[in-house]
């Protein structure tokens, strides 16, 4: 710890200055699914990398934001890779933030904003550390490239196929993956895994048109045929019943768990009454569905007496290590039709694998041990998130190490109102990520 | 039929007045849903009822737009009651019409305008008959009481009251509901009652607030627990599952149906499939459950994942004679409750009973009857509509037989985009309305 005194010193000295940075970004409305701003935001993560030092170049994705790509070489025969993006999901419902998503505000020692943990705090924190080792040592000892993409919450178009055509000009040692958060003790919390996602539309079309509710007696009613087909999808208690689903389905890296337990987490209120309990191991390790979204008919105040026109569902299905999306997918549309349900009209959003990295990794070490200096806690080691990203693409397609850390915290309200990262947290993952390039070699080299 | 020449001419000639007057309505966005236009329109109504002859009144109600009562007295011992409503249905989705919903037009011998067939062309054609029956006889052989509310599509909130308030004033002995319409035979079609209704909005909270969609797999999701507690209402088959529903079910009538089919109802394409097959029983006089919306999470485009902070529906029973809204709506609650649904916020936005009149009253002959010599063709007379009403007050409160007929068809789309009536209909409907007037007093002394 000592030996980063100078280092520390200057990350402190220059906070502002990387907080305007994380600002910066934030400012930008790149909201993916709306495919708005999205050029804007990668022009000026460009320039931030610009700024920090790292050489840029901005790639344009014919289905998504551009990639924007920096590089940093060093002498080092050692290379890191750091996968973020600039995209942020859809701030609505705008009227429940205290101040407007995309006007980034500092305030109780806080960074409010979309995008300030999920991902442009993140961002801004990786070039603050190389700005931070120039400014120190003059240089940065690992060779870096940046990988910041702009679609990854629309489920990263792109990506698969910019990796695989970039796969030479992306090869590195290492990856760090994009966020990370603090626990409620405090502990930063490592991931060495996601899960995968796919994400589907469910549409019951009825006559097509609005019909007087008085048919309902014997008109089939979309909304109703589509209740009744998610009843079939998922057990009240969260089972998901669609056969086959958890054929395949690997639970190793349990043990990381016996530490720890769901409060770490800080879950919200509601939980799901379950037999048996193991409600940590299914947050990260079991697959599960999730309704985003349900659409049909009158929503409006008061009282319409209509049979919908049609109406629609939004699912997640976050899958874990071995269950392949597109079998998942197969099986979905397998079961409907079983049930009787194919006239509902399935569509497929996002679609891709989960990845892990392995505890024993070099990569898993230099995270943790770093962590524990630059936070002075010890952090939390877990097999996998709970939440999903398209990690494979850097630990099967490129077939690297990767590990998840970053600078949010529990109360971080990541997808929701008031996102915000801790101005201490911001600084502290400055300094992780500083020391993670500072150690990448050694650490390299110590698992040979 | 020769004697009504003099009169039949007399309309015809003056049908574009008459038609004009339907669009003086139509043009008011009464949209009751909304509380908009109300007070605009039921003056609107009071100004048409005054140019007819009639002498308008208009009463405020606390919680509904104004009631407007229309008054005309003869010599006749005999009073015909006529109920109506100037309010109506939210015109959305509006991207849906062919012209705008309150700028009503003619095309193709067709009237299209939100309210043209329910209800303001009808409102219309009954002044239109009192018009033509002074212009060719200068005077009314009955004596009329027209009472036109502004809160039917809503539920008809201060209805009731205003009927047992005004309840001497109201007397008459004998009256015609709002609407009807022409077959796809041609046949005009007379009904002897209504269903009754329980309109309810289900809401399940969530944790208050959006959540990422990772928690999904150990939090509740108010999308799901909705979607469930809806599953246990309704069986795929339409039949409602809720203990007790059918116990005071009522199937009187059932041999009025014996020469009629689904077909003549111009049913939409997309039945239910049941065995048994008896729909048009189903449809008629049985009673069912409907849901007309379904509100949770996302519904923008693309992808977003969250657990959403709740979720609702919109649902309405329409019910038969004998079952009580209020007993309905306790049976729900606690259906809900032992299904473990008690959660779930129930809230009641209309509740009111079914009417029946039968068949061999004098209002019954009569409307039949001049059906007959209006429209050239024999009227189907059918125990009850699919559709609900507040004609309890007329039936049970006043305790007067009440029919309805009215000037729409198979293809109005009463409720949805483009609304309309034909203008022959709406002609034979002002004739139809006027040869009621003309021969009441003759066929209440008859079933005497």
């Amino acid at each position: 710890m000592e030996g980063y005194v100078e280092l520390f010193d200057y990350i402190e000295r220059n906070k502002s200055k990387y907080l305007d940075w994380a600002a910066r970004l934030i400012s930008h409305p790149s909201v993916s699914a709306h495919r708005s701003g999205l050029k804007e935001c990668a022009e000026a993560v460009a320039e931030l990398m610009d700024d920090a030092g790292l050489r840029p170049s901005v790639h344009g994705l014919e289905n998504s934001g551009p990639v924007v790509l920096g590089t940093l070489n060093s002498e080092a025969h050692a290379t890191l890779l750091l996968y973020n993006h600039y995209d942020v999901q859809p701030a609505d419902p705008v009227e429940k933030w205290t101040t407007p998503p995309f006007s980034p505000t500092v305030r109780n020692g806080k960074l409010y904003g979309r995008g300030s943990a999920d991902n442009k705090g993140n961002i801004a924190a990786r070039l603050a550390a190389v700005d931070a080792l120039l400014g120190v040592l003059g240089e940065v000892p690992v060779n870096l490239k940046m990988l910041v993409e702009g679609g990854e919450e629309v489920g990263s178009p792109g990506l698969e196929g910019f990796v695989n055509r970039e796969r030479d000009r992306l090869f590195a040692d290492g990856c760090i993956w994009e966020y990370g958060y603090r626990n409620r003790r405090g502990a930063p919390v490592v991931y060495l895994g996601v899960k995968g996602m796919l994400y589907v539309e469910l549409e019951a079309a009825g006559s097509g048109k609005e019909v007087h509710s008085s048919w309902g007696a014997v008109v089939e009613n979309p909304a109703w045929r589509l209740v009744q087909a998610l009843n079939t999808v998922r057990a009240p208690d969260g089972t998901v019943l669609i056969e086959g689903f958890y054929y395949d389905v690997d639970y190793s890296g349990e043990e990381l768990l016996d530490n720890l337990s769901l409060e770490d987490f800080d879950p919200p209120s509601n939980l799901l009454q379950r037999r048996g309990g193991k409600l940590l191991r299914t947050l990260l390790l079991e697959p599960t569905v999730n309704i985003n979204g349900l659409s049909s008919g009158y929503q409006g105040p008061g009282s319409k007496t209509i049979i919908p026109a049609t109406a629609s569902a939004k699912l997640d299905f976050r899958i874990v290590p071995r269950q392949d999306p597109a079998e998942i997918s197969r099986r979905l549309a397998e079961h409907l039709s079983k049930n009787g349900y194919d006239d509902l009209r399935m569509r497929v959003l996002q679609s891709y694998p989960a990845a892990r990295t392995s505890p024993d990794s070099f990569m898993a070490k230099l995270v943790a041990d770093t962590a524990r200096d630059a936070y002075g806690v010890d952090p939390v080691v877990i097999p996998s998130g709970a939440a999903s990203g398209p990690m494979y693409v850097i630990t099967d397609i490129l077939g690297i190490p990767c590990v998840s850390t970053g600078v949010g915290y529990h109360g971080s309200s990541v997808h929701g109102p008031d996102e915000n990262i801790r101005v201490d947290d911001f600084v502290a993952g400055v300094k992780h990520m500083a020391l993670v390039m500072l150690n990448f070699h050694r650490y390299m080299h110590l698992s040979e």
